[in-house]
């Protein structure tokens, strides 16, 4: 097995931030941006995760910086979007599962990276969840809205979940491969689940203005 | 009097998080968020300025990454006022009062962050009000309002006030357990007398559409 | 010709950094913010740019914090512009062509910084755009806006073409004085032509909702 899960993650890593730009394409398609807005939106929502992660971990130099390779991706995802946007409604189940597949391995990989550089457990676990949720964030300010990620069903919990689970099974010393793949696992199937029975948190919702 | 002013600051600042994590989660629940949304609002709130501020001064590890007790603390006070919001209705005045140590604290730890870096005057001014106010400006972004810190009564200026009035103490060779102390009262009273008088500063309103 | 474009650029950047923070002032107004808002936005849309750009690269200290009197200038160009606001509708032409010669010195300036840290090409550019517009993203966002430059006429694109100008130009060896003056001509005579003609890219309007 030797390699495989971190071969399997890289290649679920170059399917998410494909997905991710294309679902930032659509939210910047809904505001009527013009293609280049459409651009960076796209590189935003798909790279803005992990560039806000290493800004927080100070680690420099930023990755995509030295992989041009997944600029171009982005942004190709992003362009191309606005040509088969009409087309992805009827693919709207693949791109939840993508969508998810996603938020999963950002998760997995933002742990890693924090876990290598020797931070706190409360640190590696938000690390993993900045880098899984932040570009989404970050595509709902740039779009004057309020991030959908604090409203809709489990999503960041998800990221939690899973940034636990593989921290915890780390710690029993669970091989790194098996580690990987469980959590991806587990973490899949929790956000599918979710999806299915629209499950969501607890909403708090506070209406008295006394500022 | 050694170190009397430290650990007096030191107090006042983790009260000051704490008050800081509760406004945040009350701006989340006027917003509808979820529990998480909550938890992350009130993270940002109470320590997304210090982080902005380590960003922008270069400081790395960025301080929170390496007390993970202030992380637990501003989330379990998130999370907390979801429970005893209707409660704190009645603690308005003492919430403000709160509110208005935490700025003067943050202004004052900001400002010493800088002052030690060997930063110029300016940026030491302004690591101050970044420490003091940014946490609330991300506050009312992920929100998606203009930031309440733009237009509400002498709140900014306060900031900067106290900043400039430990400079100028410095400057002059005073203690800085004296320094510290004479620069949070003076900055305490004019908040206070601010909120009590409704002090504002004069608004700039240009409606003329040219762009 | 020694050292005529550099000090020219530099020139030009001061009156952009002024004519960016004038705009950020008469955005400030729009939304009725007090004094001291003013000055913020005045210094996040001129100096914003670089920040971010900086620290994307992971280069510190950051430009401004270095050149207290830049600080001091843009907030001194927002503070006047509450003044002269009215009276500034009458250069509307005469700001539009400031505005134009910021976006071009800026994409320049940082295109060049990126270029001498060794980045590869798609960051160099990127770099360029990023200090170009980015002053004017952030200006939108605590504006509570979605940004105008991804919906006006060229102006993002302008900074690409200028970016990915002065880097063919440079590849082929073209002396970098030569190379600053004919981009910075180049790339100011596109922009005028943009504004003139009100050339747009294309829009990507999707308002399918299916998430």
């Amino acid at each position: 097995m030797y390699y495989s899960s971190e071969t399997a993650l890289f290649g679920i890593y170059l399917i998410a931030i494909t997905a991710e730009a294309m679902s930032g394409a659509l939210a910047a398609g809904r505001r009527n941006m013009d293609i280049f807005g459409v651009a960076v939106i796209a590189f935003v929502t798909a790279l803005g995760g992990g560039t806000i992660r290493d800004l927080i971990l100070g680690r420099f130099p930023i990755g995509w910086t030295q992989h041009p390779e997944y600029v171009y991706l982005v942004i190709s995802a992003g362009l191309l979007t606005t040509v088969i946007a009409s087309f992805m409604h009827n693919l709207k189940r693949l791109f939840l599962v993508l969508d998810s597949m996603g938020l999963v391995a950002f998760s997995l990989i933002g742990s890693n990276v924090a876990l290598g550089m020797g931070y706190p457990t409360i640190v590696i676990i938000m690390s993993g969840m900045i880098t899984g949720i932040c570009g989404g964030i970050l595509r709902d300010v740039l779009c004057n809205q309020v991030p959908v990620v604090f409203r809709r069903e489990l999503y960041a919990s998800v990221s939690l979940a899973v940034c636990g689970l593989f921290l915890g099974l780390h710690a029993l010393g669970v091989d790194t491969d098996l580690n990987t793949a469980v959590s991806f696992a587990a973490g899949l199937t929790l956000r599918l689940l979710a999806i299915w029975g629209g499950w969501r948190l607890p909403i708090f919702s506070y209406q008295h203005r006394w500022e």
